[in-house]
């Protein structure tokens, strides 16, 4: 079998291995500290809560925990993420629309499949999505793999700007384009770390419903907030009904659940639900409901406070180290998030992130290239830090092998 | 928000909800006997091994069952499935071929996530697949999300017909066309309950090597044989390495899990790797775990002979009750499987089993349409029955009530 590439669909053709997998298997089995991948820290996993509530289900209600349940979640857990909505949608200070109800929701297996099913739904080959410069990596290879155009959207400290959404938008108008979204992290933004402004969130939505197109919020790092206020998310200063949301568990309880959930317009919720069933039936009855049991349960909330803890303590760690450590350079800076799990930090012009990997992983120390998150190419000279899975201790020590780096 | 419906993608709208699950709705609540879904028995379910596998699991190794995983899958997990697919691999008798790796692996989200996936890696709009006439539904759902254009191929209770298979491939080769794939459940396939005997695997297997395409071997009732020899796999004849099979712990194990394996070409497995991590960066860490873990003890075998038994005997109860029941008429007959769950019932051509359905969910009694299976519309007059949810007791009930109906 040796034709098999003249088979494949033109995604699978175009489909490359990550920058970051690539990156980390470099980092495999070798003494390198690590600030290249995006995991949560597994010493603060509930492991014992939830082995209790594994136990209470499987011998509560194991016939139907294992057995397949409805594409559009399992009702008790459905009912736990209509709570958690309910109460995003009492922050935003005028709340004109009424909040989310079952009928808006749809469990996912992680919000990488949010994203996944969204493509599904909304993309056909050559159909364009307005992300951030830069954005999440895994948002841009789900979309991609629909053979999505990207076109890109200027970032500072303060989020995805808005003039230079209007300028993008107002440019494919003209062109006749009407792209099918526009994809943003608002809450400390994977990979930069920065929290859209509470303006510039109002004025997204307004931007979404003037060029008639959709915001897709990508919440994954949201409640992950160590200092200053929580803003209301777009979706709940929408009343038009055209932001879909993505929430997940992974950080806020455990990856391994492989547990999220999509709010939107009950009608995109409909069409889901049909998606989702011919993509993997439904996700997981057993971790629903252990994750359901969890909540029930009301250790989530106590579980989120020991985890804002650990990560703020690492975060500190971290500003502190590029403090002390980093060269007085021009041009060197970096971002202060206020939550999140991850530090953006932009090099001198004239470095190269990509060129600096081989000498930072000889010295024991990985990053992520910031150009692999930059739908455009552009970025050479950033890097992604990540602050979550490293020890504090660990922090200290990648920091000062990396400022030698950049210093020399 | 109303004009939605312009931003779908093309594949959104024409996706239409599945008539199994819109005939299940019918019966929700219901006193009605359901032959339609195609569930596992849930009082068969090992809970209690599972809760104890997850104990172990979250309390001995749950920093890392709670994690993100390798997208290939969980390496004691694929190990396991290794063992399974080199045990498949020597019941064929002269297996001229290496037996399969983990190289050759991947852990999917069940089944249908095999599917889907495979439709991401081979189909562009209007790629040809070919598929049994009728063939499982799902398959056709994932296919049809990517485009697909179905050619249909004649079955009879030896299984899709190599000659029909050829004719088809001969008249598309004609056309300048070269299909994608070719899809088969060789063992008791969804819907018809048939086993495709040895002598046409191999000429199956010879076929797609001919017309240069890949075969899709999709093996979820494999294990659940209830007399009769076990045959061997497609992939195991095959030593073009064109064959991609796919397993899954639904039917062996529970559905809950959401645990499959896909095994192909290394090739075919490391662009499948790819897309795997845009599509749900991993399955869950946590399933895997337990599963490996289960599987580990020893459990699957003796699990799996209790779900035969239980089967059989719910098989041999329907087969005995349409025996006693049916009326006679002319072209009333019925498939008699030697495993699986669901046995294929052939009305008089003058009935229509959608007509009749209404009277049967009147009388309390419920099937899934044949029709719904047919990529081209025909099988008007056939129906599914499911005999491994219904109680003994439920099947001759429901029996005797379809026969009144039949009969009437």
């Amino acid at each position: 079998m040796d034709n098999f590439d003249s088979l494949l669909s033109r995604a699978a053709r175009s489909i490359k291995a990550s920058e970051i997998r690539e990156i980390l298997k470099l980092t495999r089995g070798k003494e390198i500290i690590s600030f290249a991948g995006g995991l949560p820290d597994p010493s603060v996993f509930p492991a014992e809560d939830l082995a209790d509530c594994a136990a209470t289900v499987l011998r509560g209600r194991g016939a139907s925990a294992l057995q397949y349940g409805p594409s559009a979640g399992d009702s008790e857990l459905l009912d736990e993420a209509a709570r958690w909505m309910e109460a995003e949608h009492q922050r935003a200070q005028s709340p004109r629309t009424s909040p989310p109800t079952i009928d808006n929701l749809l469990v996912t297996s992680g919000s990488q499949q949010g994203l996944d099913l969204l493509g599904k739904l909304l993309l056909d080959p050559g159909d364009v999505v307005l992300v951030a410069l830069p954005s999440y990596l895994g948002a841009l290879q789900a979309f991609d793999s629909r053979g999505a155009k990207f076109v890109g959207v200027q970032l500072d400290e303060q989020g995805i700007c808005p003039a230079a959404l209007e300028q993008q938008l107002g440019r494919l108008r003209d062109a006749g384009v009407r792209p099918k979204m526009v994809y943003v992290i608002p809450d400390f933004q994977n990979p930069t770390g920065v929290c859209l402004t509470l303006e510039r969130r109002r004025r997204i939505v307004e931007l979404v419903h003037e060029y008639d197109t959709l915001l897709i919020e990508d919440c994954p790092y949201r409640q992950l907030r160590y200092s200053g206020d929580t803003l209301p998310t777009c979706h709940s200063l929408d009343e038009s009904g055209r932001t879909i949301v993505l929430n997940t568990f992974s950080k806020v309880t455990a990856p391994g659940l492989r547990l999220g959930w999509l709010t939107a317009h009950a009608s995109v919720i409909e069409k889901l639900v049909l998606l989702k069933q011919a993509t993997d039936l439904c996700t997981s009855s057993l971790n629903q409901a252990v994750a359901a049991e969890y909540c029930r349960r009301g250790l989530l909330a106590s579980h989120l406070r020991l985890v804002i803890d650990t990560y703020r303590e690492k975060r500190d760690a971290m500003l502190d180290a590029l403090e002390r450590h980093m060269p007085q350079r021009e041009g060197l800076r970096w971002t202060r998030p206020e939550g999140g799990l991850f530090l953006w930090l932009t090099l001198p012009p004239e470095l190269d992130a990509r060129e600096l990997l081989p000498k930072a992983i000889a010295a024991q120390v990985a990053y992520v290239i910031g150009g692999a998150f930059h739908c455009d190419g552009s970025g050479q000279n950033t890097m992604r830090l990540n602050f979550s899975y490293p020890s504090l201790a660990s922090i200290d020590i990648g920091v000062r092998r990396l400022a030698q780096i950049i210093g020399a």
